[in-house]
């Protein structure tokens, strides 16, 4: 293919999606012999991932995080710790900086609450990682409101003491929670994007040794937030960083999700199982954008999906075939009973579950009707079904076959939803990077939709998304704002 | 010396004391061409530490840290700001897994506030890291009262809504902090100690393939606490790590830090001037501690010292004289403010001041008679004289001289004070890191008090602090009786 052949196509950005837990979106692989995720206690893991995804041009490793445990199944946390199902997990934060040592241009992205970390502390902790990878650090905005993460975070923080308070508190936190959820999140990453953006003037070090000044003081700001559940008076403690600003990730397409997104995402997380379906809400998202003043194509839209590949398509569905005898059925109850709130326990493996039965009948038809759409087929839905689709890949899509077959999947999914890239979940640790890498990549780059190098090697993770020279918020983004320097 | 002469002798621990700011003990060195502690934004920066420290078989690198900003000297942050006392500070945990990818037996401590962060939280990062170093990870638990972090952190998270009871409860909460301080920080710390000890056995994880069983949910307990303002119901979710608890570094000898440190510690940070006041203070502490059936000489005390080391006593002296001239005399009295109370801009530099002038007489004769004693005479008190001892090492003593006027300095302290070890704190950075490494370290071992390798090379912090095979708190530790196989 000419050059001019490759230029003319959509270039699309590869993610990688991890956790620091055993099994992630495929429960059951441990048992697995190709399979090393139990060996995340060992930093040499990270290093070894880190650098495969650095020689296939990732853009970014990015990594989940729980901390509640799933409940639902069963009503106890036990079928999830006996399968390793999201338990145990450490914490995403750590293994960073080692995994910045030893390489030079990808990036990484670190999911973090908002409900439960201090802005001040977070902020810092952004910061830090930001000067520590050279700005190739990504923060994935989520608020957390399951009643396991909340109890094992201590909710009451927020309750006065006063007894005789703590009924109508609760009931304040509740509704605050359902009507203002998105209030509250722009609150939290508002005061963190203040610290990053507003207090330190770019110019503030000077380090001027006639008149002993490192910084100049008046170049300090000090950021006040009245909230209603945070206060804050301080400047921020740390230097500006390359990007300030972490490059911002968010998840979900809900309307309160597609309204966050719209304002604040620069790289945006979707799951749908077909292109069809997710292509409108996409393209509401860039609509959204395109209305506050942003362009709508400097939001990069990542699509879930789970890749099995071989050589040739019978050498995939070989690997399918030995894959799916590890996938545990109980890890995929587990998982749908999380993500519904429906205990399938309740359930025979395989009695059909009619949603006009159920009292949640919408939360179940929306459940499997994301996982049995008109090209699969319908079907009777059961729990043995929903099982075997969620324990591989969770709830993305799931592609297999020779890497032709998976690249042409691929230019599927970007000429029908207009995604600009794909979060890549691994089935096994780490020989799924290691297929994509070697498999995968050569054949995007021969098509011209994949890059032979990054936008900014040894650059920022902002860079290497929106472009050289971009390490900072666009002017068109809601936090450019709040930007010290802008005059 | 003979072998058996070598082994009569007590066997010392060096600690390398810093923190993720530019001049930490020794503000205005950044001036000093030969510093490079402004090269802390800089990953590599701690790389090359964390190997000159492993090369000289320091025990820990331990990390202070502080998020509220020096404010008391002339009411204002402004002067720690120009002259970078601790400001900025970057987050002391993030350059942790980094370093331990280039070391094998260096341990790290940790610096880290019962009283700003999530008990939950902080022990998962705990237990990360201790899974990531492999056994290498100290805390040093703090807490953090200072006005301006309090703000920084935002305070009124435990303050209720209504404004009608605010003023109470901020009396509650500063009585609280006076009365009480000793038992927050158990509360606190005790809640981290049930997660990390009590809450996963040592045998949960089986990976039983046949049973699809990665951990026995048997084995894990669901950690209840009920605390006036933290309450948690969750199993912790890290399985269990080397050392499960990291070792406990505490500093301070007051009443309350002495029972806190008798009860807690394994690794107790004093700053005396001279042996002699320092002595009956660790004696008392390890009295409280055999009182409490502990093992006295398991509590290892750490002198706080700076050396100014020369390959003779003149090359030494040449050494401080430049040191000298990039002392900063604002930044000793923005120290010497912070750590008081008292604002030192409202006398003249050369002005004496007088206790019983002073409505703060009994905290400046204390500050004072720290500094000024016996050995070196009373002569006048004045704010230069004050300024000028903690611009130079803070509030530790200095040693000054060849390898061995020092190592005979520190001899004495270990026969005079009995102290276990000293935690050193660099002037130019990483230059008296080498300083210590090639030139002390080689007389310390050729008089037998120095070890030639660790206990334990590759081992657990603990471990080498207590002897191979001792990863785990000691049976005759308060945190023992959580143990969850303790049976």
């Amino acid at each position: 293919m000419s050059q001019a052949g490759k230029s003319s196509k959509k270039r699309i950005y590869l993610n990688a999606f991890d956790a620091c837990t055993v099994g992630h979106t495929c429960p059951g692989q441990w048992r697995n012999p190709a399979d090393h995720s139990s060996d995340k206690r060992n930093l040499d893991y990270w290093l070894e991932t880190a650098k495969i995804l650095e020689k296939g041009k990732f853009l970014s490793y990015f990594l989940a995080d729980t901390v509640g445990g799933f409940d639902v199944y069963n009503g106890s946390r036990d079928p999830a710790i006996k399968i390793a199902s999201e338990f145990p997990v450490t914490d995403p934060f750590v293994p960073i900086s080692a995994m910045a040592a030893v390489t030079k241009s990808l990036g990484f992205g670190v999911t973090a609450s908002t409900s439960y970390e201090r802005p001040f502390l977070l902020a810092r902790r952004f910061s830090t990682l930001d000067h520590f990878t050279k700005g190739r650090i990504g923060w994935n905005i989520v608020t957390s409101w399951n009643k396991s993460s909340a109890l094992a975070m201590g909710l009451t923080d927020i309750i006065p003491h006063d007894e005789r308070y703590a009924a109508a508190d609760e009931l304040m936190d509740v509704l605050y929670q359902l009507v203002s959820q998105q209030y509250r999140l722009l609150g939290r990453e508002l005061t963190c994007c203040r610290l990053w953006e507003l207090s330190i003037s770019d110019d503030a070090v000077v380090k001027d040794k006639a008149s002993e000044t490192y910084i100049d003081p008046s170049k300090v700001r000090t950021i006040k937030h009245q909230g209603k559940y945070h206060q804050l008076e301080s400047p921020f403690i740390v230097d500006p960083s390359p990007q300030r600003t972490p490059f911002l990730f968010q998840a979900g397409t809900s309307p309160a999700g597609s309204a966050f997104a719209a304002k604040h995402a620069e790289a945006i997380f979707v799951a749908g199982h077909v292109p069809g379906t997710l292509a409108p809400k996409i393209a509401k998202i860039r609509q959204l954008a395109a209305d506050r003043g942003r362009d709508p194509q400097s939001l990069k839209f990542f699509q879930c999906l789970t890749l099995i590949l071989g050589k040739t398509d019978e050498d995939a569905q070989t690997k399918l075939a030995e894959i799916k005898k590890y996938q545990s059925i109980e890890g995929g109850l587990v998982i749908f009973s999380a993500f519904t709130g429906i205990d399938l326990s309740k359930y025979e493996l395989d009695e059909e579950i009619k949603p006009e039965d159920s009292k949640s009948s919408a939360i179940i038809q929306s459940a499997f009707s994301n996982l049995f759409n008109e090209e699969q087929g319908t079907g009777k839905w059961t729990p043995r079904r929903a099982a075997e689709e969620l324990s591989i890949g969770g709830n993305g899509a799931v592609l297999v076959g020779s890497p032709q077959t998976v690249a042409d999947g691929l230019e599927r999914w970007v000429a029908e939803a207009d995604v600009d890239g794909f979060n890549l979940s691994p089935v096994l640790q780490p020989q799924s990077w290691n297929d994509i890498v070697e498999l995968l990549v050569p054949e995007l780059q021969s098509r011209g939709i994949y890059w032979d190098e990054y936008n900014a090697p040894g650059g920022t993770l902002r860079e290497n998304a929106q472009g050289k020279g971009n390490s900072r918020l666009r002017t068109d983004h809601f936090g450019h704002s709040y930007t010290y320097n802008r005059g």
